[in-house]
């Protein structure tokens, strides 16, 4: 069977909003059949999410979230910054969030939601921790809490989570240290 | 210890687009330190997955993501029309996209991405597959593909897909039928 062609050919672009973190485009494209459709586009910088694993713990992270009007339990994440690789961003995010700086190790690159934004989420796996602190964003007010591992993935496999990057990170881990 | 208060507190807001698919607002808010910072939050209809299982195969969709410019595999997902139910939505998003009706259960509620959208995605596990179909939406263009389950899930745990629903819910359903 021929090879189909599915791909959206782009052929004008608008910028409609350009923020503190977030770019919106709304582009006209051509779809393979020939007919022209728009695709609005959230633009992100990419974001890191880290496992950091304890003495048999995870450690995990209390915020508000104001887009979901609620607190979170989420592990420690945060988006590049310009230029910012990913592996550094996870080291920063860590000391920034939890106080501990931890031997990183990549375990996962996806799109969080590819519909309708190209985010990349990039996990990685944090041990060895030792205390080493940076000074969070003056707008992120946080709660750090211990969880044993065992019981954290009880909890991803029962949907006790709200967080599709915690619940995938764990149970990515999981499947590793078996 | 007493309970640390982290809501932040809307002041005023504004829509910046209100478009087919996404509505971007940004909202002036009161942190709990009292200080005032900007959010800015994509609000979104919410959304559905669909692990469907059929004689120790996973069905899955290829299809062109016009954000992240690539096609990708995923399990078939999409919007929730204005009202739909999630399990109703599950149920015809199945049939569009795969052309199969299944027994549907639920097996997750997460956020995708909540630092800035308050999409919601449902996942269910589709079983019991039987042929009927209805005409998908005039704007996709997919292929199915058929994966042996065992595939599927080495695939999920080697960072071979790059979708965060399709890598979470097999193994979260892994974790069931494991």
């Amino acid at each position: 069977m021929a090879e189909q062609n599915r791909q959206e050919e782009r052929i004008t672009g608008e910028v409609l909003f350009e923020g503190r973190m977030l770019r919106l485009e709304r582009d006209t494209v051509r779809l393979p059949n020939g007919l022209t459709t728009s695709r609005e586009v959230v633009r992100h910088p990419g974001a890191v999410g880290i496992i950091a694993l304890q003495d048999q713990h995870v450690l995990l992270v209390r915020q508000y979230r104001y887009p979901v009007a609620q607190e979170t339990l989420e592990i420690p994440a945060g988006k590049l910054d310009p230029q910012e690789l990913p592996l550094d961003c996870a080291v920063r995010e860590l000391r920034e969030e939890t106080g501990y700086r931890g031997i990183v190790e990549h375990i996962s690159t996806f799109y969080t939601t590819p519909g309708f934004t190209d985010e990349v989420m990039h996990l990685y796996l944090a041990r060895d921790l030792v205390w080493d602190p940076l000074a969070p964003d003056d707008d992120e007010f946080l709660g750090v809490e211990r969880i044993p591992w065992d019981e954290a993935v009880k909890r991803a496999n029962q949907n006790e989570f709200n967080d599709a990057k915690t619940i995938l990170g764990i149970l990515l881990v999981q499947g590793r240290l078996g």
